[in-house]
């Protein structure tokens, strides 16, 4: 555990290497390291300034340009004094045989920029395990002084849910078409949006994403706000125009500003936490069962007096639930080491 | 709980209307009707003969004709000594406004014989939760005297994965088809099935039917049987040929009388009920865990100390999960009431 001390330290002084191991131990799965990656967690946390720093969401289906507006913004952010951290959800990575986001050589100009940290999604498991790790693998980015978390993902399955459940601003990417743009937006993901921007917006494509702004503008007043004191705006933008870029920056900070003094970041953060501690908690309580003294050996017993026909599946399963959960009267302790 | 006893007692006594009273009993998802369904169990598991009852699964795409087979075939059975109860899994009931299946209608000669009995599917809920109640009625139809029980399913998402693990014996039903045959069956299903029944095969479908057993004759071959004693097998049937239904009765009787010697029966049912347990177990742990005295206050607690950054929902997670899981070293009862 001296290690996990050395490490943390390193960590907190703004170590580029140490935050990587840093997040390759979260990332890990083998029970051993799991244990370092919450003792890191709790040495590192108390050290966090969570109101200075902000988590931006960004999704766009394959070819918006995600990477293209995250390299613009990320040098305009940098410019502005931030130190920005760029993640990456990809569920389908595993497949794929490698991530499509968070590639290095996709964002050329950030990765050769000391102040900028790009790390490429984790790339297996499942969803929700892949969202956990990135989650502590922002506030590890949070801990080493990177005030601005971008945290992106192609659409896939539901990588947008976990992506806006996890970040304080979800912005939405949307490339231009002709005929229906609002046709190729996935259900659901439009109410997410904290701000939608349409990409490309130039040459040939301008008048097409000119009029895909115009209908989600119109669609978007059709959305309860999710914020009391932030409305959801569209924007366009254009890789080939510096002033978008900065209108995108002046959007991100100025929902920081809106947000935090309204109470209404707080709260966001407050739901989410519950949402995920939820989340987390039933995934962690499943994947203990087996371990608890006695269960395994409880399960077959029961499984041989179902087959002979003593007792069903359904009864075992309540008695073990009874058998494994308790209901004691203290609290635990997680905020100390 | 008198009640519980009496109802008992009558569906112990095969009364049909205290078997259906059981039966909506145990599909109730109402906490105090949980309950009651536990003790009903409890009270009549022990008197049913697992040895002498048989569970058969049977699948199939939509217009196989699964109802015109369970009709003739349950027709044999009935004439044979047997009684019949027939169920349904089906997953999609509740979104298509009715269940397909064990629709008394598509089965008007089964529907009328006192001695067979016909229920339509559960129709809300996940797939897991109206497979465990699928599965407990198939208990009480069981308990019921009722010595064969067929419970069929359309091939809708994982609903025969959900058979084959609650059967003993798994039955797939293929449509004659012109071209390659064997591409409309799902990956993964052929390999869980104990005989392969091809449809229709009479009249202008004949020869395509024939040809179809061919080729999955020629494809079963590259699957590893599940069963030490029984090799699968593949037929043809026709409803317009009575011999070709008693072809299947004798196939289904083989089955039974092979692996109940051979011991595979007891086995499969053994692993059956250790997966069952398992996963009725995690969804009941889960059901229970925000009813757990202090998890609630806690959650809240570690979420308010999330948004402001003093730990993090994994951290809380971790700790949640210590709080609810015991240690406990006493076995639960789950034989009596």
């Amino acid at each position: 555990m001296a290690d996990v001390r050395l490490l943390s330290r390193a960590i907190l002084a703004g170590e580029r290497a140490a935050l990587s191991r840093g997040i390759s131990l979260v990332e890990s799965r083998l029970t051993t390291q799991r244990e370092a990656a919450r003792m890191l967690l709790k040495h590192v946390l108390p050290q966090r300034s969570a109101s200075a720093s902000l988590r931006i969401g960004v999704s766009g289906p394959p070819g918006t340009g995600k990477s293209t507006l995250i390299e613009a913004l990320g040098g305009v952010l940098l410019d502005r004094g931030h130190r920005l951290a760029v993640l990456a959800i990809d569920p389908s990575s595993h497949r794929t045989g490698g991530s499509v986001m968070g590639d290095k050589t996709r964002m050329p100009r950030l990765a050769a920029d000391r102040r900028a940290y790009i790390r490429p999604s984790p790339s297996q498991g499942t969803l929700g395990g892949v969202a956990r790790r990135t989650e502590e693998a922002a506030l590890l980015c949070e801990c080493g002084g990177y005030d601005r978390v971008i945290v992106e993902t192609v659409g896939v399955g539901q990588s947008e849910v976990a992506v806006a459940g996890m970040t304080d601003m979800f912005v939405l990417l949307v490339p231009p078409s002709s005929g229906d743009g609002l046709q190729g937006i996935k259900r659901g993901i439009m109410e997410m949006a904290d701000a939608v921007i349409v990409t490309k917006c130039d040459g040939q494509l301008e008048p097409a994403a000119l009029s895909v702004a115009r209908d989600l503008r119109a669609a978007l007043k059709l959305f309860r706000p999710r914020l009391r004191s932030w409305r959801p705006s569209v924007m366009t933008s254009s890789s080939f125009d510096r002033e978008s870029t900065l209108k995108v920056a002046d959007l991100i900070e100025e929902f920081h500003a809106t947000t935090k003094a309204s109470g209404d970041l707080v709260r966001r953060r407050e739901e989410q936490a519950l949402r995920a501690i939820w989340d987390h908690a039933c995934a962690e309580v499943l994947e203990r069962l087996p371990s608890i003294h006695g269960v395994d050996e409880l399960v077959r017993r029961y499984a041989r007096e179902s087959a002979t026909g003593d007792t069903s599946p359904s009864l075992a399963a309540d008695a073990i639930a009874s058998y494994v959960l308790r209901s004691a009267s203290h609290a635990p302790d997680v905020g100390q080491s």
